[in-house]
């Protein structure tokens, strides 16, 4: 779906803002709303943000229709990432220290990952698990992604 | 409003999990859903949680309808914490490592907090600020958390 996965910098972005300026990732899906990409971090492997495409710092920011629009794609991405990728916890957030642009975490955790049960911008414990299972997960965690949002189905 | 800032243990909670068995911090308000609580955190003073009295790991395993209650207090309190408190930006997050029941963190975080511009559970690269205005903000917070709780209005 090639349509879907293009990055076109929004109309009205601001000029030195990362999240307004590139994806943030390799992006699987869009629509008009925001974008899904996967973060390339082999330490969580199927790290995953949703990525609005305006420019605005807070989710109290969005009108609420935008705000459940968007934790319907968080929600969608968190099953999809349940199921086909089996972590131990999922781990959601939405910080924007540095970006204050909104987008969300949706990060797989696992019990032998570097920082568990830390949060994983806590100091490393131990070294990325090599999980070659895991890894190779990550191209039918891609695909369930794109076709579950394509689907547009929220979780029961 | 005593009869909203009781914690009484959910039927059916799990005996060894904190969260089925105390309140977390201190209740400001309560429903049949969920307890928002204040975090005694000196270092981030407003900090803010909003639990789901139920056990539960992952949003993904609640009905939809709960989910989007459960989101719209999230939403209450970040608009009251930002209307209140001022901070530079809020920070909101659902982990559950170590606790696997479902809690989001509303926190809000200032330029000049330990840890700014990384998350809460990086290494502090400072000390708390001790700020008595930020502090001194915290008695109307609870007030007018409690009061639009109570309102139920959910921000535009």
């Amino acid at each position: 779906m090639p349509q879907h996965t293009e990055f076109i910098p929004p109309a009205g972005g601001i000029a030195d803002c990362p999240l307004c300026q590139t994806a943030g990732g390799e992006i699987v899906w869009s629509n008009a709303l925001a974008r899904v990409v996967l973060v390339d971090d082999p330490a969580q492997p199927g790290y995953t943000r949703v990525v609005l495409h305006a420019h605005h710092a807070e989710m109290t920011d969005l009108p609420a229709a935008q705000r459940t629009a968007l934790m319907a794609l968080v929600w969608r991405v968190e099953r999809v990432l349940r199921d086909v990728l089996q972590p131990d916890k999922v781990n959601l957030a939405a910080l924007g220290n540095m970006v204050p642009h909104v987008h969300w975490h949706i990060i797989p955790r696992w019990r032998d990952d570097p920082a568990f049960p830390d949060a994983i911008w806590a100091p490393a414990r131990r070294e990325p698990a090599s999980d070659e299972a895991r890894l190779g997960a990550l191209g039918r965690y891609r695909e369930a992604l794109a076709a579950a949002l394509d689907a547009g189905a929220a979780p029961a």
